[in-house]
């Protein structure tokens, strides 16, 4: 069944080419579809367009297919393009012409974007809220081991001490930025675009604001044509912003796995989270680190994507647009899983007793023992080319006692002041 | 069951992040898993790891499981991580230790990648062999249409006569070009990585020559390291070819819907080739053309997933590789969709008789203008401000008959020449 | 003169190769480098690493060479790898000793990271101003145009009736949703990092907090390691936020080159603002259209370097992040540009009388139909298939005169609520 | 001078804008438009559309224009928007009327098309020569060192034993798959433009055989449009093509930089190939090849580039494609120097002598002291499971002894069969 049916048979290639999986990638959006449909329905009886009676009908109705959402009863049968379809289908078997009435003022293309806004948002919202538990995970874990020392790296050259302290509440503050852009993220998506039809609005009298409010949104996409360009548009700032933390979650996982690797060996990890070779008998290999970071550079690449299907194109709806849903709900998926088992596997993470007097660490010092002459009234420079001279001489003896003392160093991490960063 | 099982239990959430959706991919590539096997078990037998009888008794295993898959019948069941552990886990259920045994001088990293190398060969000569039957299909058009003008554009902005001829043959033309390409992505894929094992080759006398003529490759890849560092860099080297295809796909897609729009209405398509609104009656879109372009804009944007999920990765083996499959094996699938449809579509084409004379193209023949006052003697910079001059006053008027004559050219198609061009 | 010159001679060509063209681009950053030294200087004297008297003379330094920077006569000449080495330079040269204690408590690691981000912020908060600057432009040209009606187009195909005035304010309120993607980016770089040195703090007790306050930013980065790792993770993020309001002058080019075409003619400039062809005596090319688009979809492909370049690098500075700033700081630069033109030239832009009852606009008003008959009682889907019948048989009428009002419809365009979204 | 000089004065801001950087970015390309204006000339004597006498003057003028360039005293000045007006001025200078007639038959498009894909042909060839000569760089390091052990991992795990024999020449040999696609662009650029025009070909009876033949290109672009919609595909084919062999370069120089961490130390270079640090006086740091490895990366992000430029826009010419020139030609001479730097210090590498007894490297060796059993008649499984329990047990022995001595391993790397891999 089509919506559009005007009694000419498609060619059956060219139909499941068009159709393409879009019933399996509705079925995420089905639940925010009804929602829209409810308060769409609820504004046709406000601005007297269906009666009360019917009203309530449409609302038993959309009442009964969201409850098979629910649980996980709904289904999207092949002689329906897509979950639109399927649900004014239902509606129409049920209640005959009262069923044809819920699509009045509206077209599919508010229709599937006033679903996606939905979705989107939620999603936002839920990631935002792991983010913060990984957050909290990291500071936690930064308090239990601020005084371990970690050699810290410079073009992968040992170069200053670092602690596990810096370490994992360094993450915990770049979470931080991310969260930001997730905020811009939401915010673009928390305008209702109901009401902006195919694109160029409607004739009928529909209350715009009422469904704003029904549906929870901050405010309206007023401008019916930018509602209608904001499908593209809102899945690349998502994406750019599911980008940002994941490239913040990969970078941590390639620490990690560096880090795990004998010639590092700083940390390790109990052997259920470790997987085997199917030769070398002596693997336990990160594979679930390797594979956060092959994710999130995964998702990485997707705002390439999202912007290479809608650039250049004139303004106005493009079927194209369609190609955006499948991989931006599914990386949704995958950063929500991401989240949820980074998290449960770097609790388990157990920190190594560095040997910094080891002969490979022995300039790891160097500054503090510059600074140590400046104090003493050596100008920087003049102290730099001493010490160098010591280094190259063989005469060189590092002094670990140094405190580092200064807002945000290894001795005075400011744990506190970070969490209060956190963005509410 | 898996390969490597230590009899350490693995955390169940670990496990299903990593497995992900592998098995589901791994229906792909299984008929070339059990190619490269069969090879592998003959060169056993060849160097005398396993006797003629073990050999024997693979091949009928294998054999059977290959049929499965012919038939659609084979399944990896939830137990198994992938199709390897399934195939391996078969042939020991029938022929206990010798099942066993196939896996010996090899592993899952060579295992995997001579599978997607045998994939990769076989889809992109597919791909190639469909190309070709689109650039006859666009000859043919070509050839048919060749005395059909049409306005030709430079800035959108009416330029220069032009013809359905030219434009239906330039694509075609320009197909040789994403051909060249598609041939270079063919050489790298088309070297036996087989032997490489984990990526450091085995310590058993195994004969790499005989697997490679057995599977058909034109060479190897002899350096161990360098075969299992082909892994994402030949997926980067076939997103890029199928890209470059793509390109000239999408932009003849984005044509045919500007050429389609009432606006220049060139030509158009028997209904059944067109889709409807929801709300809008009279509209027949090209919904078929729109996700040509679409989807090959979208897989212009593989490539940066490939190189995201790979660069700057040390050589040797990581896990994040089995992320590759996924999207690169339904690219494969999806050009071969894309040349199929546009090949059945293309061929539907109404070309229209555009009225040249309309005045809106009153312009497209200035150029011809001054060329006519050049061959009478005027330096080209001279006739060009001549005819300038025309314009700007009212009084140009334009010479329509002109012949375009130079190879090429409107009346000088060279279509034979296009023809004999494309790589054999 | 190197900053951490060894005594050793450096190979001549890695030299040439490794400072790049460092010189040109500090151009930009100096003056930001000059802020922070004065700011770090400061600092090292509450602290009492130096005294007030070279303080006196730091400052005095400092303040010659800003004059030099505002004057346009800074030099970095090729002696000096960069703007940090020639700064500290002249400081020694005037001053010996006191010149040389600068660099106390610092790295160039954290110097350069603190100029990049003053002059990050800078920036966006002057592309964020003239952004409004266009919004407002194209408000008032909604306004102006508000009567005029334009074809909507859905697939590119006639749909629906749309206005110059919905067209003007549909990409005025999406450069809100670039701002919310802009601000968010001001906020990642709108946190002091100095003080990180080479990433892993000072023995030194530095003053933060001061420093933080001196240079006028919001909070710190407070963890030394995540405000080394901002490096690049800035980047990635402001040339998302750029890139977001470049698809939307990307697109509305886009629109304008489409629209000035001969096909469509809906609008034209004056010749000043058009080019001509070098055979073409007729052509007026929208040039500056096509480079505004040109030039917003490369920076849009700008993220795509900033990531790859950053990708999979374990965390420390690497000399890999010198890169990133030539094309980021180019990016800035391109952008003002783009608004400045983009803003003088629309405002040149003429609005043509499109009539309307044209027949290849005649199906524009179909839904307008069908909702009359709606809202006579007939159901949506009746009605729908009623007046698609009416087209078919050719006995449709279209009613023009009909009135949209709802919010953000043609007749209601909320121009004062749109204006009122923009962040302050 | 404007080649289009309308007599209407162009806004200066646009004028601006719209040439942008195009005169210092045409230097790069006056030897190769004077080379195809010669070929022109010839053949517009050939068919008479000039005299001679006429030829001899444009030969003298265009030879004396070639030998500035050859000297390096070619100027555009401010008053020409780029080379090709340049070129036409001093031509019509000294000869008149003559000058003027070079343009005859010709367009700027087809101008800057020939121009651009002789620079691209000649510099893809170079690029091919250069990579060659790193090729035998690493084949005679692999000669050299191919005794010397190195420990493989997978996983960055240890794994099995590698040697720098297996290290150099596996680089090698990925180098063959590079030039594979390097060849395949050079086959798209090495076709002849020239006579397409504007696009649309001439309605003069131009010799595109002959101009074929005098610049030395293989075949021609038939069709006049596929010529013209070249441009941008030809950037975009060559862009992947650099970004194949960076991606080689780059993960190779990212093996060096780890490689050189003390906690790898498995080589290291002189000093003079090192730099150092502001503040460490320690510091011996390995910029040059993370600046090979991060301007490797940059140029892998250059075909995203070009497809946004491109992607979407109808066919005919573009002004968006001036953009492409740029960070093309840019990525050319990045990649030359590259080639050059890379080779001239890898030749300097030391290699260290690895103590693979040491703790860390205990289990390289497992799957040897597996076969062992396997060759003992155990099968492969149980023979892991017997190794497996070992090492848990505490009593793996390994056998460091086994030799390698299939195709492709450590112990025949088969460098000559390589070598004569390398395509012709």
């Amino acid at each position: 069944m089509k919506l559009w049916d005007k009694g000419i048979s498609i060619d059956k290639k060219i139909e499941a080419f068009t159709v393409g999986n879009d019933r399996e990638i509705d079925i995420h959006i089905a639940k925010y579809d009804i929602q829209a449909s409810v308060a769409h329905a609820k504004m046709l009886e406000k601005i007297r367009i269906i009666s009360s009676e019917e009203l309530q009908q449409l609302l038993e109705g959309l009442e009964e297919l969201q409850l098979q959402v629910t649980n996980g009863t709904f289904v999207i049968e092949s002689q329906f393009e897509d979950s639109h379809s399927k649900i004014e289908f239902e509606l129409t078997k049920k209640y005959g012409d009262v069923g044809k009435k819920i699509h009045t003022a509206r077209s599919r293309n508010d229709q599937v974007l006033v679903a996606l806004q939905l979705f989107y948002k939620e999603n936002l919202q839920l990631i935002i809220a792991d983010t913060k538990t990984f957050f909290d995970t990291l500071l936690a874990l930064a308090e239990t081991h601020k005084e371990a020392l970690l050699p810290g790296y410079t073009h992968l050259q040992v170069a200053m001490p670092s602690s596990f302290g810096l370490w994992f509440s360094a993450y915990a503050e770049l979470l931080i930025d991310d969260v930001y852009v997730l905020n811009a993220a939401l915010k673009t998506v928390d305008q209702n675009p109901l009401g902006s039809a195919a694109g160029y609005g409607s004739s009928f009298p529909i209350d715009r604001n009422f469904t704003t409010q029904e549906l929870g949104f901050s405010t309206l996409k007023y401008n019916v044509v930018a509602a209608q360009m904001s499908r593209g548009k809102s899945e690349r700032t998502i994406s750019a912003a599911l980008g940002s933390l994941c490239n913040t979650l990969s970078r941590f996982a390639m620490d990690i796995c560096l880090y795990m690797s004998q010639n590092f060996d700083f940390i390790t990890f109990p052997d259920e989270l470790t997987t085997g070779s199917s030769i070398m008998p002596h693997k336990k290999n990160p594979d679930v680190f390797e594979l956060i970071r092959g994710k999130c550079n995964k998702i990485q690449a997707l705002q390439t994507e999202m912007i290479l299907i809608t650039n250049n194109l004139p303004s106005g709806y493009h079927r194209d647009f369609q190609l955006l849903k499948e991989n931006i709900i599914a990386a949704f998926e995958d950063v929500k899983d991401i989240l949820a088992i980074f998290n449960h596997s770097i609790q388990q993470v157990r920190v190594k007793d560095i040997d910094l007097t080891n002969e490979k660490y022995q300039y790891l010092f160097t500054v503090d023992s510059i600074n140590n002459l400046v104090v003493d009234g050596v100008s920087f420079r003049d102290a730099y080319q001493k010490i160098g001279g010591e280094i190259q001489d063989g005469t060189y003896k590092p002094d670990m006692s140094k405190k580092h003392t200064h807002v945000g160093s290894i001795h005075n991490l400011c744990l506190d002041a970070i969490r209060a960063k956190f963005p509410t």
